[in-house]
């Protein structure tokens, strides 16, 4: 039986192990977690068959070992189990931000392992295994970060993962990710912080708090995620995040100018404009969603193909991928 | 049979008088919208009795007129309405706005009919009677905010109508309620706005889209609100939102320092500290809520009485209140 490691069962990657195990019970899923309350709670979900004291007995023997920690916290994981990990063992991670993980993984892997950048576009403002949802990445974007060095095998394993936890894998450079992901993830966390600071700090808050409502709730949601998990992504794409705020900031002032000179016009064209452009994305991101229907697979394999293959026929190499794939998958609501 | 007209059948109008209709039948419910698709939707739907062609027929006998419009429509209206009130009536509004409307009502009505100012603090991006909701007001802060001229009798029927659409009244003068309300709604639309203004006008749109998630979802929601209601926020309410505005840019700016410095201890500090504020926030508003409880009359009154009547006894001028209150609802959860 292949093993899966899950380092960091928290969120993420307990929702990680309930997706694989849900679809499939052919694999053996371990987890180590720094806290041992965290990972013995996500085998008493029963997203882990074990629960590992040490990193060592985790990564033994895996096939597969998917990094769920913090981004800073992982540098060290890998030097740690990088002389641990057997010939052909695939490594990936889930963190916010990927050029520094991806150094670090150059830095650090031996070259009989391969590594493959990973981060699921779902998360919830709740943290630790007890949120953990299997459903989590149900038709949601997971971007494949490739390195110069990653082998075909690891890149189909990985998008395998993707798939088996009925996420939508999604080709992307590092640098291009961290840079989307700070203008969609990192500022919105800010301007939710921000609010909050800026409101909550009021001497009158207990009063003005009586008067906030949903839509407070919902622009200052980011402002209850993990502060470790958040300070490090703004530690490792700290540039990408001062741009977007920048941007920000002047499109802010452009609005202040037009509430000073009480434009009437250009303030409702504004509203206009952006509630077009909300509706748009809306509408798009189910477009995207259609994408993880019935022809999924085939969309993935020649997306991959064009990337990295060639014209080449995907016909070997297919261990991992086919254990993991919804062929397997009794849940397949393509069959 | 007493007469209430809801002036501007849109969410907040329609979601009113489905939550009158659920309350209490005893009460004939008059609409009137500038859109006639609009008015017949609402009665349609069973939240009117009659949906009016003119102002006049819809005001006319009515002891109670709910202004439900865009703020800076309520002027005209106020105008157009004022000859034809009838002796006693109440007035009432839903604006988001306070200031401007107070001083339009005092110009406006004549002596025999008296205004008070109100605001539920619930809504959604949605609009149009299509989206109204009996129990949107469910628990929801409902400001009122009394003038100068409103008579004991005027801030019953006004404290009633929240009650009977199961939401808590909240006593608050028209300024503080502005700069509030800028701090908590206007401010976090702004926010929204210009948090798509940033992004989906980039080039990379089409990818960087791909990789919004629940977050931006999340924190764009308000600008999909109505754009004619939002605007004529910000010109009722410029100075307030303009000082929000201000206080969030230079919160933005402290986050951008700390990210610039790298650190990590005070950005660690700052999240925790945002964090711990958001939830206390949102343990504060179930706290509110269970003031909607079984001793909601009774507060009420108690709080009424501090503001208005010293220790005088409650035991008069009740006609709208008693037909208007719990006392009467077959829904009534305290009974």
């Amino acid at each position: 039986m292949e093993t899966i490691t899950i380092v960091g069962t928290g969120l993420i990657g307990t929702s990680i192990a309930l997706g694989i195990k849900n679809a499939n019970n052919n694999l053996y899923i371990r987890g180590y977690d720094n806290s041992p309350k965290h990972s013995s709670e996500s085998k008493t979900i029963g997203a882990l068959d074990e629960s590992c004291e040490s990193l060592r007995d985790a990564v033994s023997n895996a096939s597969l070992v998917i990094l769920a920690t913090p981004v800073n916290a992982m540098q060290s994981i890998l030097d740690t189990i990088s002389p641990l990990l057997m010939e052909g063992c695939v490594v990936t991670d889930t963190g916010s931000t990927k050029q520094s993980i991806l150094s670090w993984a150059k830095q650090s892997l031996p070259e009989h392992v391969s590594f493959v950048g990973g981060h699921p576009m779902a998360g919830k403002e709740l943290s630790g295994p007890w949120s953990a949802d299997a459903s989590l990445f149900d038709n949601k974007t997971y971007c494949v970060i490739p390195t110069e060095t990653s082998t075909k095998e690891a890149v189909e394993i990985v998008i395998g993962l993707a798939e088996t936890i009925n996420a939508v894998p999604f080709f992307i450079g590092a640098q291009e990710h961290d840079s989307f992901v700070a203008a969609v993830s990192h500022l919105p966390h800010i301007l939710s912080v921000a609010l909050l600071e800026s409101t909550a700090s009021s001497s009158s808050w207990d009063d003005i708090g009586r008067l906030a409502s949903s839509g407070f709730k919902d622009v200052s949601r980011l402002a209850s995620g993990d502060p470790i998990m958040r300070r490090d992504i703004c530690l490792t794409n700290q540039q990408s995040i001062i741009h977007w705020i920048d941007v920000f900031t002047k499109e802010l002032e452009k609005i202040r100018d037009l509430l000073k000179q009480e434009s009437a016009v250009e303030i409702q064209e504004l509203f206009e404009k952006s509630r077009t452009a909300r509706e748009t994305w809306l509408a798009g991101s189910n477009k995207y969603n259609h994408f993880a229907g019935s022809n999924k697979q085939e969309s993935v394999m020649d997306r991959l193909g064009e990337l990295f293959l060639g014209k080449a026929i995907f016909d070997k190499q297919k261990r991992f991928r086919d254990m993991l794939s919804l062929k397997n998958n009794p849940k397949d609501r393509s069959s």
